[in-house]
């Protein structure tokens, strides 16, 4: 049976409402997602919150009768509350009907299969949640076999990198790794490592992609360091046209992995 | 001659701080943009802040002067200033070295010259201004006539939409209109309207583009609506792999956008 908390200084929703701060998502080992089609989707993939939050209102909803019966069924508790506790543990003013806390995962190097997927993403020092999010997501409908994220990257657990992901922190594997990691890993089997560039003749339309394709896009402000371009087995560059020789890095990385998308597509 | 504020109680420090707010922009008819990178750009496409805030260590730089000149010779102000007041301005920690506050600026429909480009930006209730700021900067990369605001969409001023933009909102034609007074416009010319759906068949990177394409993206949760989707002269979708029938729209624009850029370029 759900529990009911209504008071703000409940120590539980003091504890939840805290893990929007990336050292208490440490220590905690949990984060926050919201929303019940987000929710409903990381159970399909198996993952179940450890604390999950339901405004009454919504405890008839058949989804979310199936989320707290999951929650309870693998050992974690669901409570029943106020629109103002989940307007304060999400943040937002119009929270979403549930709002959950799950132990953060990652996956490791070695736990991806590279036959699963010709496309795979590479981000390094990746700064911005909302990016980060949104790579996951693009990830996600490409059919990529997942996001490993190089060096100082934002935290893929930030409320608003999950938020931007639309849910697909919970379906595309996600591992970090230093670049000493990544390089040894990557050479261990086939891939082709393509980095985005401006410093290349390479139009990215009519190169030459193999499966599977890594796909690299580097930092937002800098793009990527001269010594891991040069071990890209291929630069490529995008048209830019106008006045600013950039595009936003999640927006370059989309339209990379629909072109590579494109090119596996005309192959199979 | 610059004059120096800085006391945070100085009223004009209060009402250029004011502008990150809607209202406020609405009444003064001004916005900020922030950066030197940013408002050297706008500055080189003829638009020049009425007040410009800079920190005394910055005056010396060349770019600063040169803005400082061209505020002043505008009969704008230019106003030296201190990290602090520039903090509390642009509401980040690590301010830029410049804020300025510019009259905000609308292209109308009448003023877009459909033979510039092959491709023209239509969004539809966009509603994150990240998303307006991102389709922007794509636009400026695409080398787009112009972005076409359909309905009640975001406000293009907002602080996020214009750091989004890079700098884009000063270099893209801006149009804001109503569907019933874009589609006679539309109608008026030559030009194919193209909108992202998911109720077609036709796959975006098989469709027969015309020049100029006129690309419709629709808003973020909804997507168009089914009587916009019916004044399309081409739906198209893009392949969704994955377990969310989704991409950000934003994303979803820029795939496109570098797509019909192909189609134009292998023609031209």
């Amino acid at each position: 049976m759900p529990r009911t908390i209504t008071a703000f200084s409940n120590p539980l929703v003091k504890r939840i409402q805290s893990l929007r701060d990336k050292r208490h998502r440490r220590e905690e080992g949990l984060f926050l997602a919201e929303g019940l089609r987000i929710l409903t989707e990381a159970r399909e993939t198996g993952r179940v919150p450890r604390y999950l939050f339901f405004a009454a209102p919504s405890a008839r909803h058949p989804l979310v009768s199936a989320l707290v019966d999951a929650v309870e069924g693998s050992g974690g508790e669901a409570i029943e509350t106020s629109e103002a506790i989940l307007s304060k543990l999400s943040g937002k003013d119009n929270p979403q009907a549930v709002v959950g806390a799950f132990d953060t995962f990652d996956s490791r190097l070695e736990d991806l299969d590279r036959t699963t997927s010709p496309i795979w993403l590479v981000a390094e020092r990746l700064r911005d949640p909302g990016n980060l999010g949104t790579i996951l997501r693009t990830g996600d409908a490409v059919g990529a076999g997942g996001l490993v994220l190089i060096g100082d990257s934002v935290d893929p657990f930030s409320t608003e990198a999950v938020r931007a992901s639309m849910g697909a922190l919970f379906t595309v594997p996600l591992v970090r790794a230093s670049w000493d990691q990544f390089l040894p890993w990557l050479r261990s089997g086939p891939g082709q490592l393509v980095g985005l560039s401006l410093r290349t003749d390479n139009h990215y339309r009519h190169a030459d992609y193999q499966t599977p394709t890594f796909l690299l896009t580097g930092n937002e402000a800098q793009g990527l360091p001269a010594e891991i371009e040069a071990e890209c087995d291929l630069l490529v560059k995008m048209p830019m046209l106008g006045k600013a020789d950039s595009l936003n890095a999640a927006v370059a990385t989309a339209v990379m992995a629909y072109e590579v998308l494109a090119h596996a597509q005309n192959r199979g």
